[in-house]
């Protein structure tokens, strides 16, 4: 047995987990609700606390865990060269998101990881999802491809020339905030209207059907003539943000993930590739779309992918030990 | 003396120029009328004559030339792994191109240079300007930041994490063809609607306002009410696309030129800036607009820069040398 260890943390704003993984793969998962009371500190500190958790679930001693991979939701700021969260989902100091129980305005999540951990790598949960995708999953060996969630948000992971993109504070990949409509007045969750979040959501895509988004995206696959042009409008204004994102930085592959997706993809990709080749052949010529490999595996995997020392790589491609988490 | 030379090269879509340069800077420059008409090697041809020819005038041996830089109008297109040239101004037989005296579909740009030149880099010309302006220019130790033209079209190079952008084909930066609205019937040389270059171009608002660009924004700086409206139109378009690229891809500092920015820079930045500081703030916040420092010159020095050996650039930066091609 291999004395070597990584471990991994999947930050969101309703939701945390951590995980321990071996040469042979992850070996235990704990999830908690994400605190979102006390100092700024206590939301790190509680990751810490469920590292611990994790590895006394799996037997790990808490020294031997070599390096930590953390897929956080966004966006983030720089204090002192170091990365920290200023979501509006945990800080309740931000306008807009005084309904939170406390007034953090950040959350310092480099600096007290890094108190612990010197191997740390902290991205975006959409660039994180990338990571794994080009170590595991769909786009293996591919130098100019994107990540893309569709569910209640939208957000990309981005890859040009074979290198991740990360940005002057880590934000590469917001492209789910980029304008597409002057007049249509959805409002999206950062205050913009008619960006691509806010016309295509799961949430904005409900709120005009009046019904859940995934009950309007099966009525419109069975026919129903208003659901169906809900949708494909939605369709219409993603396969737009996509062919943007192509003339921005000449891709050739999407990968697409999140509940939008995951349910109604085989359904949306020819009304959103419609979009993207109607559009400057030069640019969108052998552009296509595939389906994330690791679904709904992909934030933890992308947490884990973000840690795993590159000697594992080829061994994890073949035993796909991600899979077990879906029983964790 | 040092025997070393370089060669630079930039192809637009009416005129061809050629540079030689040594150590101590550029020696010659000659331009004329680009090719069209003859093979689709004829350009790239054309482009060797004038590489012998700007020789011979500076006294430089042919032979002594060890690298080309060449900054050339796009698109690209690869064939079989090399860059051809796609570009509508140049090529007589892409749709919407039959104007002009030839029917080639690409130019192969790249495959006919390698004949003589191993050591060769080809480059979208606002990729060479952002080269230019990041080895010479005002973005130096600038790893997040971007080049814009405004002129008669518009585009982008990109440089993300202290890396410039390439993309699939070499057409990363292509962010003037973005769509920004679905109302506004404005038709872009590409034959999308709405998109960027459509909605701000010299062209189009000279079309909006029957007259030429210059004389439309110097009446809207002297306080013209209608031409105001327009300027200020063009102006906030202008700036939505750059809070797009600031969304994708956490860009700090944009460098722009281009004959609208040249003449009309001072006035348009507050209102280019408003548009973006008006978003979302983690994204847009340290967000600064720069005017080009090589002016007029970026196309040329572009061009050189793509060849210029690492250890030339220090004393470039201190001597300026490119100075003396306005004068050439």
């Amino acid at each position: 047995m291999n004395a070597d260890y990584i471990a991994a943390l999947d930050i969101g704003g309703t939701k945390m987990a951590a995980m321990v993984a071996s040469r042979e793969g992850p070996l235990a998962r704990i999830s908690q609700p994400s605190i979102k009371s006390g100092t700024p500190r206590s939301l790190p500190e509680q990751g810490l606390a469920l590292i611990d958790a994790v590895c006394e679930k799996a037997g790990v001693p808490k020294n031997a865990v070599r390096a930590l991979g953390v897929a956080s939701a966004g966006p983030f700021v720089r204090e002192e060269g170091a990365i920290a969260l200023c979501s509006p989902n945990l800080c309740g100091g931000l306008s807009g998101a005084s309904d939170l129980p406390n007034d953090w305005k950040s959350i310092p999540l480099e600096k007290v990881l890094r108190e612990r951990y010197e191997r740390l790598a902290i991205d975006n949960d959409c660039v994180s999802a990338l990571v794994a995708e080009r170590a595991f999953g769909a786009v293996i060996d591919e130098p100019d491809c994107a990540y893309v969630t569709w569910s209640t948000g939208v957000g990309f992971g981005l890859c040009v020339d074979g290198r991740v993109l990360r940005g002057k504070n880590g934000n590469a990949g917001h492209a789910g905030h980029m304008l597409l409509s002057e007049v249509d007045e959805s409002v999206c969750g950062c205050g913009n209207r008619g960006d691509l979040e806010a016309l295509v959501s799961g949430r904005n895509v409900g709120n005009r059907s009046h019904m859940p988004a995934a009950e309007l995206f099966q009525k419109a696959r069975e026919g129903d003539a208003q659901a169906r042009e809900i949708a494909e409008r939605a369709a219409n204004w993603f396969g737009r943000g996509l062919y943007n994102v192509v003339a921005t930085l000449d891709t050739r592959t999407f990968v697409i993930g999140g509940s939008v997706w995951l349910h109604h993809g085989d359904w949306l990709t020819p009304l959103v590739m419609r979009e993207i080749e109607s559009r400057f052949p030069a640019l969108t010529g052998g552009v296509r779309i595939l389906p994330a490999a690791l679904g709904r595996l992909v934030a933890d995997v992308g947490a884990l992918a973000l840690a795993v020392p590159e000697e594992w790589i080829p061994a994890w491609r073949q035993s796909k030990p991600w899979e077990k988490l879906a029983n964790a």
